[in-house]
């Protein structure tokens, strides 16, 4: 190569000419510290400053612009609709308003972030909840005794040998499953002598749609969360608000544990959990709701039967992921919501966003930002 | 500083003197080109050198050395056995073996990978099998119509608009879902019918422990993998060798949308899935067992059930993780073996690995180094 | 097995009694929505529920913490010093304080985070630098034109058809790199003529050590800070304050590109940059240091640079690592704190944590938390 | 809502038809166990089944043929060129070949990978090579004594306290970096006169492009290659080969620490690494090739380095990542090829892939299925 001449190829791939920036290109910024909300700053300002920061924080904004405005939609008055289409959720003048299902894994409810789901339930800010079976016994356990902190590092061996659970860096002590047992018997017991008791007046069809006989696992859980009585907890105030907890597998986890015992105990009577009968309800809630949001905290199952759900009504309209999950081995936990459109699961045409980060640092924010932005009236 | 001297602090720090080798330390160490075996390698040639090579390629060799492990342990003759612990798996010269437990997620048979969990099926290398629903309902459709190759960047209106549903970088045709209902409407019928006559015959006990009344996932899985009668299939192999096939919360996908719609048929009669019996069914297994294995792959529901599962026989004695899951998040998925060691899932002197990695690229390569190492007796 | 009966070995399993719960066990607990500071939260008011939240809310939590400790520590005066030990960092009274080691990558300066490094940098909060290449180039560059917000999915062939180049889901237009040719240009062509009278003054004795006739990374990042001479801009404020920004590999970007052009134009004379008289510059800010901290965002050679300098202490005092790499690889970005500790980069009692989350998400509320928790006096 | 009928939204939305399946969508299977080549599997035979598995199974099968054909790809007679086209690389007979660059982290050399990068190295299989300086004095130290095995959880403390190095799940004692030293010093003493002497003698003129007496990283490895003269190292056979090393960062690591107390020593003299003249090298590689082809295990520097490089051209011909890095977070490490196609690193018609893995578990397969698919000629 010849010197003192810059080399043409390189000279041309390195200084390609751009077109005219558009005009709604948006500029990247942070924030402006000379302003004084720029110190130890508030949720709000922060998730301002966010939006146009690029990479996760600009997902992180846009999760709470999507979560505004699910919150804020308002279609039409309930009196100016036909019977049948007075489903889905009516705010307290009477406008329909977004139906909105969230979804949590377990572990978020041994975590601290139980305080602030319970809050969203307390508040009647979410329509229907999905959560796997952790996330339900989890909310009753630690209504009877606490989790503690740990290290994702502790040795598995000498925790055992001490009857310390971990769950990452938490640990909860077995005698915590020791009281829920003693609690939860004499529920279970009552459960299946009402069973007992409506199969006996309805005989065959006890079976049949509808009939209370015939328990499920959102029945069972409305039930804990009324014996529970504690409004610490998730399931109380999910039962005194009506929100509906769907945990199909509602017997993988300690709560299985206590039924397998039961099944024992009981026999030859048995304990039945449908089911059927829980997925024609959430279908239901899905197709009857005039707007659909979701809000999905972690992967697996809560997050694809929520997704499911929605595909009834030909996709939900606004929906956020919050997980670590990634997208390259085909795991439904790693898809991104444009998957789900490809489903009919996400309207085409919805606002979505998947934000990739353990929920626990930023659901907070988020929360903070958006449903508890200001105090809620008093319930 | 003063020059020309070394720095003593820097020095003592860069120069700390080692202990001396332990005489059991193993020398990390690669392929040895020189050998003929290292051309166009075989599998079990690369696993023996992945063992030495550290990171994940070791992960992998312990992975395959475990899974040998629990495929060759045997225990006591049944003769020797007193009746009540005549239970779990045998050889066919009555030696006890280990049962096998394996979880998969919808995805990996929904990839190529389902003609090797078929074959591991077919051949009775594994005990019991827990599946997410899609991994039921996708190994019956593909006997109905194949799934294809696509893009993980294929857009999601577009593929709505074709009735492409994507999962990852593959493709189905919503024609096949079509196909499915009309395989399965007329299997349900019948098994709602067996519900109603046995429910008629045994009236309010047809609720009791083992009634024929009432259908569980597995049980249903079961009549699915008759009726579809295809050797291709999973499902198939796995009624025809009566491994049980787990999946809680089956409703969760297509199976789910049918069961929905036969609600609306059926009523006011309603065909019920009972979980209660399937978790005495696994947990029943799992104690049964002489030894027990775990083979996940993938995390979710399918891997803490098998977990979960587990704990009712004080842990597993080996136990192969293998998925993309982070523990950071506290997540059930991302949680490492040691954590399940300190739930009593896992025996504190078990054999256990986590292999992080798509299942589709090791999977293939542990199953032609371990059970695929030589060709099987016919069966 | 016989029904009825509680069976013993899982009863055993699942209810195996716990140690008393240790006096220092901390509850996990999260938000307190009956508080006042709980709408709208502040950052400090977050943080502090955080820590006792789990996963890596908690991490977050820490990371504060470490912070604000490396921040407070003060050592002896300066009066009370032996002339040799008088190096390190002192305050503004003449005590001694942490040397803290500040990493980023070059998106970091891409996003909107760099106004929150140049505010670090500005008030004099960080020691020294480590950056890439390109975490140099773009906080030039942003002085010259903007960075916009893109999406992470538009297709590389239709950008480059534009000249708009993505780094994730940012976009910068080609032309950016054009002014940046202009403005750069003629301070290589001054630092070469500047290089060349330094040679001819000293001789073959301008390869000494300390050499103004040797051009070194660091030394360049200097003089392009004061010539930009923009209060937006990370390295003018660098300049300014005196502090050294590392980036050994300065020419693996645009101003390598630069550089590259620029051996044509000037042969036979050739602009020169060692890296060896940089090793000795940061490895001697280390050993000098009374305390050192280290704040890493992001991983690969910035990460590794900054645990070296500190293994010439025997190890820095405080550690926040915050990326998204993961250990089981081996990669030196994934590796834990702990792995730097078995090298005597972190001190065995050290404090440290590593953060899992994009820098993006968690950074601003870090900072917001502790750096900017109040308004810095006016410099 | 009525019963007895399917609802129709849900009805409408499941089962949206699809368009007739095209004529080139390819089937997913699997491995055909029937076939005899089923069992303990050749590399050829089971890349070409995973081709059409999904997720990362087919993104490996892509790995290979990219790389089989940016092997087998020929262009014009040496002899038909005029002289300044005659850059580049051609085979035996005199055809133009591709120019592959091939990138490697610090880690794989500490790993078994060596041995395989090293016979690629020792075949001529790669064109240049981009390391990060783990990757160079590893595979050095490496020649005076070995690494070992270890765990991912070994506490650091004890390590230290033992001079015992971590690196994920391998070790390496402390008094191999002693040995290091011994060996290098010398070396470097060498080279430090060699400049000297050749500083006298250009005078000035010594700075200028070319010059002997100027020292960059690649021309200290080619030399540390020659000296360790040693057949199972990398750097032995790039000299041999003529195949060029660049690490621009070479300061950041063990060789780093060498220089930085050598400066003591040799002061007031002082030893010089030039990166100015090596980024002229690598880029101008780039320009003269006929075909670029980018080989990447793993992020960050080496990564961006050869993508920087083939920007010189206008973009490489073919790109095969290998990483565990993800996008979302905007780092380079974690970028698509698109990505690299904005910025015109990669040609917009280049066959590219990026596969999702730790390095060790896929690249001994890749290589066995393509560079090792037959045994090479005796060189």
């Amino acid at each position: 190569m010849s010197d003192n001449k810059k080399p043409e190829l390189a000279n041309e791939s390195v200084f390609v000419p751009s077109i005219p920036v558009p005009d709604d290109f948006v500029e990247v910024s942070g924030i402006d510290y000379s302003k004084d909300s720029a110190y130890n700053m508030r949720a709000t300002d922060m998730i301002d400053s966010m939006r146009t920061m690029g990479f996760q924080a600009s997902s992180l904004g846009k999760a709470c612009d999507i979560i505004q405005d699910m919150r804020s939609w308002r279609g039409q008055h309930i009196d100016s609709l036909p019977e049948h289409e007075r489903g889905g959720e009516f705010d307290s003048e009477g406008f329909q308003k977004t139906t909105i299902f969230m979804g949590f894994t377990s572990n978020l409810i041994s975590s601290g972030l139980r305080d602030t789901l319970r809050y969203l339930v307390q508040h009647k800010m979410v329509s229907a909840i999905v959560a796997s079976a952790g996330g339900v016994e989890e909310d009753l356990i630690k209504c009877l005794a606490p989790t503690y902190m740990g290290e994702f590092s502790l040795p598995g061996k000498g925790l055992r040998d001490q009857g310390m659970n971990r769950i990452g860096n938490l640990l909860v002590p077995n005698d915590n499953y020791c009281k829920f047992e003693e609690w939860i018997v004499p529920v279970l017991e009552k459960c299946l002598e009402e069973q007992e008791e409506a199969m006996k007046v309805a005989g065959s069809e006890g079976m049949y749609a509808g009939s209370a006989a015939c328990w499920t696992p959102s029945k069972l859980i409305d039930r804990l969360g009324k014996e529970i009585n504690d409004e610490s907890s998730v399931l109380y105030w999910a039962h005194k608000n009506k929100i509906p907890i769907f945990s199909p597998a509602l017997t993988d986890g300690s709560i299985g544990d206590m039924l397998f015992f039961h099944t024992f105990k009981a026999s030859p009577q048995q304990f039945r959990l449908d089911i059927v009968e829980d997925i024609r309800k959430i279908n239901s809630m899905s197709m009857e709701a005039s707007h659909a949001g979701m809000i999905i905290l972690g992967g697996g199952l809560i997050k694809h039967h929520i997704c499911n759900a929605c595909l009834m009504r030909n996709g939900a309209d606004y929906a956020v992921y919050i997980n670590t999950g990634q997208e390259f081995d085909g795991s439904d936990a790693g898809a991104r919501p444009d998957e789900a459109v490809s489903w009919g699961k996400i309207k085409a045409d919805a606002s979505s966003v998947k934000l990739y980060a353990d929920v626990s640092v930023v659901f907070p924010l988020i929360v903070a930002a958006t449903f508890a932005a200001e105090r809620p009236q008093q319930s």
